[in-house]
């Protein structure tokens, strides 16, 4: 297996909190370390607290006018800009001016969200070739004080064209997605965990940065398929819920007759589908906008390469 | 003891969803029973829904200007209109005139809520003397399919012309508050629970009106003696959340040096008070807006008269 080679250290490192303005943990923690940022300080470098959407943290809403955390696409990034903008497509300019072009560009950015999903930690990520998420991943796993959590990665398969996260405009990133926890809510248990994540996640560029190895390894990540959508009614209204034994099972294997959707008159509807999925974001709040009862993902394996420094 | 008794049956009965917009088990039955109103039906009396914010209902929020139901003020609803009021006091008003004036006043209103909080079943009333109310409850805690989920009472004492809530402009009523759920989000097992509460409950009226005493009892319930408030810094920010062994703990007792905070560094803030206090949403997201981390209650005993139709 070959080795992958970054050029340089990654020095720019950011930390985004309120991508989302009613998902507390990272609005929380990053406006702390806008105060104090001296725990984001590492030997090789110092990461920078960025508050991505102050006007929804501020009316604690997931956003203003559209999500801020769809609105990347380089389409609208380099379109010309106009008055009437959505305010979140302003403010996504501004965000990629100051750490999305090509030079300046920020090395890393951890964007810092939360789910009402029982999705304990996930690690996202969208670049099927950003390996050194990948072994800040596996070193998560492996180190993070909360390591007896599950701890899963979560793999989004986009071309870069069509890419709208935030976590794009950066060379190497990862999404944290802290759950289950009600929006607008902090759970304090919850808050501990996503700061000591993301130290846990400077320590791992700190010590890339000093030349460390890191070692091929197998993993396992968890890749979208599809989405499941609500049953409605000619009204439009939802006739189906999650049923109460998919509630809380994200990532647990749904099997062919499985019970999936349970109606208000408390029939059961069965998951018809021909192979096992495994569900996440099951009954997100932030979803029933687009229809979507939970985020069909299939479990795959994937053989990441050793990473170093290019000496 | 004496004998409580009322002196016409209960036919004007109404069931609230939606008074909180992003409160979902009310919002989705009352959609329902608008479409199909049967399962309402008893011998005695014909339930009628009501959406009571629908415009909040429609945005999946609390509410658009200011809180339902903190609206109903004497004081405000027999003030003249004005074109500026918040749609919240101008539907208030709407609400009032529909249920609320004396000859014509709902007999019982069920107004249905959600709360972040690990609250189970709580049964919420306002009038130390609603009898009717109090015996619902107990047939609730009785009867009710879900018996098994702890099934409380909850009293929040208010002189009436203090009172500001919807539930207030009934005759009888009760207020059916079920958690955790998160907000804009519908859990199937709390829905099915709540369906299952108003059937019971309308049922025990029906039963009622048609003669049978109930007999007087003795009951636990929990009443609210004050609020307990974020810790917050000079500029505003809370400092310290619900303790995780706290949080999820409503209802059991919490004890002077018990852990009841937990600040961002991680340091302990202990209960200080002299005696055993019993909170109740603890960490409710709608809460945060007041500063209210839990409400505190004291637990009483309280004896409730023999109740009957005046013969």
């Amino acid at each position: 297996m070959s080795t992958s080679t970054i050029g340089v250290p990654l020095t720019r490192v950011v930390v985004m909190g309120g991508t989302h303005g009613n998902e507390m943990s990272g609005v929380c923690l990053v406006k702390k370390w806008i105060k104090d940022s001296s725990e984001l300080c590492r030997e090789t470098f110092k990461a920078e607290p960025f508050l991505a959407n102050p006007r929804a943290v501020e009316r604690c809403v997931r956003f203003i006018d559209q999500d801020l955390n769809r609105s990347f696409s380089m389409e609208k990034l380099s379109a010309s800009e106009c008055e009437n903008d959505p305010y979140e497509i302003k403010r996504a300019r501004e965000i990629y001016q100051r750490y999305g072009l090509n030079l300046s560009s920020a090395d890393f950015i951890f964007d810092l969200h939360n789910t009402t999903s029982n999705m304990g930690t996930t690690l996202l990520y969208c670049k099927l070739d950003d390996y050194l998420a990948l072994h800040m991943a596996r070193y998560l796993q492996i180190n993070c004080d909360d390591a007896s959590l599950p701890c899963r990665i979560f793999f989004i398969d986009i071309p870069e064209k069509d890419n709208v996260y935030l976590q794009n405009i950066a060379k190497h990133s990862l999404t944290l997605e802290l759950g289950p926890q009600p929006q607008g809510v902090t759970r304090a248990d919850i808050l501990i965990r996503m700061k000591n994540l993301v130290n846990c996640g400077l320590d791992f560029i700190d010590v890339f940065n000093q030349g460390k190895e890191f070692p091929s390894f197998e993993t396992e990540i968890y890749r979208v398929a599809s989405k499941m959508h609500y049953p409605r009614g000619a009204d439009g209204e939802i006739q189906a819920f999650i049923h109460p034994k998919l509630q809380d099972n994200d990532y647990l294997p749904l099997n062919p007759g499985d019970p999936m959707f349970k109606t208000i008159q408390g029939e059961d509807i069965f998951y018809e589908g021909e192979k096992t999925i495994y569900p996440a974001f099951i009954n997100e709040a932030a979803y029933y906008g687009n229809n979507v009862a939970f985020v069909v993902t299939e479990k795959v394996h994937f053989t990441v390469p050793t990473l170093r420094l290019k000496h």
